[in-house]
């Protein structure tokens, strides 16, 4: 209900991916009287259950306050569904704040998670296309342990959503010498490089943000603040690029016809960094699959944020995750001082 | 004589920059043997003196060594130079870190101003082409004080610099409701606010990674870690877009003809967002002007190094920089609570 372009979009959104994947069903979330007619018109009355719940929560919604107050949302539901193991996946278009707080509130966090991590993907120049970035704002702050757990999450995640078996893990820092930035991040640096062999990832060390769309890495680690800012600062250049394009092919005449026979290559262009075949931030760390989709999403988004949560709960990817981090966990209290040894 | 593409470049973009203006002269630094020739073929010899200094600064040197040891290199006869008010300006394609290193050993920070900042252009739909953002790396950290001096710094630039009487400066966080972000940002944003009138600018509030390229804001305020990330995540983006342009253009019979008809278009769009266009970070809140080149520029990049430095050597910039950061220290002094009352 909270998506930029409302119910609807997200029904044609269902029924695309309805229409390529026979295997999916669906709990829609929201009040009956609105969606029943949209899930009849797009002929999905087979294929999914409507759930009643009357509040909506808003894009303006403090998450505090919809923690409190928020227990007849459409959003709410939603989570509850993936708790009570209903639903296999949550997505979302709405309020990304008020979503990590229902979902750290009722899904509560794996055994050894500090800090969950939302984790987006970048188009890159990777064969597979794309590279895996976290946290881009599930929290603001991240110490060295949680770098350490958003590069075994990345692992867990690239491995099962991307298929890359050994993922090349990269800490986003304002420089790739060791001797660089913040007291944490060379911390950290360290505690990633010893679980490199364990974990079966490559560290790659330290990347610059010119790294994020390269064939250098292909998960990139780092605090919400600056991965919330760089995901950001991406898309809007992105943005800038395909509108001085537009201006440009419409300059004259001639650049006219121009693009019109360049049609075909602006196309492929455009595929190729679509945000919509992209879409669908994973929340990672809960005990459950949380998919938050971009607000302004329409049909084309939602689908491919349908498809990404196919994909995750087909491969069993939350309970291997789990597995990962308390694999990762056990070698991490191993490096620390054992009780004691820390006053020798 | 640290750059990337050599001496050979920036005496190129000299002759570049002579040619259109007939006001500049130059100080070059280096090794007289290497230099004299360049300077002579280029025929600048009654345009440029030739000092003398046989060490270099390569890019992997640490910046404390340099400090320590850098006494006969090139770097550091540039920037006394400017010291001794030989030069205006100070334009290199060195190290960064070394560079800001011996600059704040030299030159001194302007009364007031804790932390230098480097400020640098990025393309925008603002009309003037380009917005303003800093610091982009002079250093990891920032405060709320810094933060404010970053404001009245970016604002003196942009005045001066881009001919912006009353710039719009806008706070980076990761989302623009109040409550959002680190501690020191929303402390920040307070003294901001309060600086705006006094000061004669125009305070957006925070802005988003995705505003960086917008008509929202003239200059974006940031720490230099978030800073340094955004600008080298921006410039990631606009590469991989380019070379996905070029891919998708070759890609066929067809499409190359499409190319080359779009050709004017293409050049149209790649001069707008052409990084030598805006080659020149400027080093702020130094007794003196410092531009920081892109290490990789060439002829044309060092051109348009020098030309902003000719500009902001010409408006009297430093100065008006120095007297705005005293009207804004006296004003955040009056902020403050008396002695004593503190107590109270």
């Amino acid at each position: 209900m909270g998506g930029d372009q409302g119910p609807s979009a997200v029904v044609a959104g269902m029924a695309k991916s309805a229409d390529k994947n026979p295997d999916i069903g669906f709990i829609l979330h929201g009040p009956s009287a609105v969606l029943l007619p949209l899930v009849k018109k797009a002929r999905l009355s087979e294929r999914c259950v409507v759930r009643e719940a009357g509040g909506v929560v808003s894009m303006t919604d403090k998450p505090s306050h919809v923690m409190r107050h928020g227990k007849d949302t459409s959003m709410w539901s939603c989570i509850e569904a993936v708790r009570a193991g209903e639903a296999a996946v949550a997505v979302s278009c709405g309020n990304t704040g008020a979503l990590m707080a229902i979902s750290m509130l009722r899904l509560r966090r794996i055994e050894g998670v500090n800090r969950p991590a939302i984790a987006c993907l970048w188009p890159s120049r990777n064969p597979g296309g794309f590279n895996l970035m976290l946290d881009v704002g599930a929290d603001i702050r991240a110490d060295q342990d949680d770098l350490l757990q958003f590069a075994l999450m990345g692992t867990s995640y690239a491995r099962n959503g991307l298929g890359i078996a050994r993922p090349r893990i990269g800490l986003l820092n304002v420089g790739t010498e060791e001797h660089k930035g913040r007291a944490e991040l060379k911390v950290a640096h360290d505690l990633i490089a010893a679980a490199a062999g364990p974990s079966n990832f490559e560290f790659v060390g330290f990347v610059e943000g010119g790294d994020i769309p390269s064939d250098r890495v292909d998960v990139i680690v780092t605090d919400g603040f600056t991965g919330n800012v760089a995901l950001k600062t991406g898309e809007g250049t992105a943005r800038l690029i395909s509108e001085l394009l537009r201006e440009s092919f419409t300059h004259s005449i001639l650049s006219r016809v121009a693009a019109v026979l360049a049609l075909g290559s602006l196309k492929r262009l455009s595929k190729r960094i679509d945000p919509r075949r992209v879409n669908g931030g994973v929340f990672l760390g809960l005990n459950g699959t949380v998919i938050k989709s971009h607000g302004s999403a329409d049909a084309t988004g939602i689908s491919a944020a349908i498809k990404l949560s196919f994909k995750l709960a087909h491969s069993g990817f939350n309970e291997k995750l789990a597995a990962r981090i308390a694999v990762g966990l056990a070698q991490r209290q191993a490096m620390l001082p054992e009780e004691g040894e820390a006053t020798l």
